[in-house]
């Protein structure tokens, strides 16, 4: 059933003995989501844990510094920023997914799973719907709790950059700097800390950079060489993706990137003027429509660089 | 003398046929504190216009579209954003620096030039008390206004990002999205749009990074040479500044680039371990605690990068 922000509230507030379950691979805003609901119901003297299906960065441990973990059998399972099961990772999946009993999410229903879901697609955030819900069980927000809102807000829209920002969005920043969220530390942590060996990377492949059809395209070639002469691993190429793109006049800008074994994979980024996912469509792969990807398999990067380029050239820009 | 928002109201709801002068090396604080206040004076059926000592770079030709240039003797001189009069730039500051009648500025007040100054110190950019001045003249914000204004919000907090954000940067860019702010266009031409050029000179001076006393301090020297080499002129290291101090462990970047005839200049970020202002107060430069700049003559990019590490290694650092 589809239910209001309140009415989430209620459900949380008689439940006890609750398990949180926040998205595989996860991102700022399901753990930021997660862990301000766990301190928020701890605080009101419930029981409560959260698992994530895999390993969590450790640029997030603040989120959940100076929580006790409990130990108990969940009688009350609520998962957030989760737009369909299978998104919880396959291990939690099987184990937790048909027993969900709120979903508190922003992605849109489409894929409903959860017993009750209270979803808001026009909030830039999960951690947007967090607080209401936490304000509306009548806990107050503690500068931890505010961080770790603050970290989802913030990581979801590139540090109030992008166009899901709404002036609701800078009105709950601005509420949570002052309940005591540590927000330029945040940022610090989340948007501009690189290490050398990143930055290493990130000039070599500044040096592979090469542009076709008058600028419009640019790509960039990563091969398994220059991650291990940084030191870094794939991890390292989230921050490589978008410079093509940011390059002016590009509208299309390609990662190619030498996987395990013989796969080559392929990240597309696009402007409003092409359809990454449909590029990559005619190789196999899919996405959104402004990021999306494909893999080719007993290739070496040089010649998946260009065969995407020549169809590209020959028949998506014409 | 020192005036509060009020009075400056006043004193520019008194004066036509005035004239707005923005810093040297125009930003987009300076700009967009400039120009919104020339919209909402022409708004009011002033004759005003706004000059610059620089050429601006044309991603913000959208601040002014639309304007029309009046011819008139000024009458009211008011400057926006010019922490001295020198930051006017020589021309502008030997023409006018003496004449001004109000000051409306964010950088403290230890070096009054004006007849009146209006400073707050604690606010993250000039373009919020211009955006009180305009209120308290009852002038409406209109759309393009509330673009120039959120342009110098985002751009001098790095869009939301750096510790001299409060609640009220918050809360003014939720009003100025509500009034029309065109917000992610803005954003993405301000901070995710690179010309192929800058790119290269990114690569060039990642070539040059080199770092000292643990990995604290980390330093990008720029020649001329490079900037010709790249086709890119001095403001495209506006882009380069940060990247020193995003490295993880570093506590001060520095930026060290060579100007016209034999001048260097330095530009020093910091953590909030240390002050910028002071490191650069030592070589007769200043600005602010996390980033500040100074000047020297007759000195090589190498000399002069030698002077300014030894310095903070041996007396700064210890």
């Amino acid at each position: 059933m589809i239910i209001d922000c309140k009415k989430a509230a209620q459900e949380l507030r008689k439940a006890d003995n609750i398990l949180i379950l926040t998205h595989a691979n996860p991102d700022g805003d399901t753990l930021g989501s997660g862990f301000a609901l766990l301190r928020a119901l701890l605080k009101a003297g419930k029981k409560a844990r959260l698992i994530n299906n895999d390993e969590i960065n450790k640029k997030f441990s603040y989120l959940w510094e100076g929580t006790e973990c409990h130990d108990f059998k969940e009688e009350f399972i609520v998962s957030v920023d989760v737009a369909e099961k299978k998104l919880l990772g396959d291990g939690v999946c099987a184990q937790y997914g048909d027993r969900v009993n709120l979903s508190i999410d922003h992605h849109g229903i489409s894929r409903l799973f959860a017993e009750n879901t209270f979803c808001e697609s026009e909030s830039a955030s999960c951690c947007e719907l967090i607080y209401f819900v936490i304000k509306e069980m009548g806990i107050a927000i503690d500068p931890q709790t505010a961080s770790c809102i603050y970290t989802g807000m913030s990581t979801d829209t590139g540090c109030f950059r992008y166009s899901n920002v709404t002036p609701r969005t800078h009105r709950l920043a601005a509420e949570l700097i002052e309940a005591g969220a540590d927000h330029s530390r945040i940022n610090v942590r989340m948007f501009e800390t690189k290490t050398m060996n990143n930055i290493m990377l990130e000039r070599m492949c500044l040096d592979s950079l090469r542009s076709y059809a008058d600028g419009k395209i640019a790509l960039i070639a990563v091969t398994k060489a220059m991650l291990n002469e940084c030191g870094t691993d794939k991890s390292a190429l989230d921050a490589i993706k978008p410079i093509t793109r940011q390059i002016e006049g590009v509208e299309i800008g390609i990662t190619v990137k030498q996987e395990e074994g013989d796969k080559v994979g392929v990240s597309i980024r696009s402007s409003e003027s092409y359809d990454a996912a449909k590029i990559c469509a005619n190789f196999g792969g899919g996405g959104h429509a402004r990021a999306a990807g494909c893999q080719f398999s007993g290739k070496t990067v040089e010649e998946v660089s260009g065969i995407v380029v020549d169809y590209i050239v020959n028949t998506v820009i014409k």
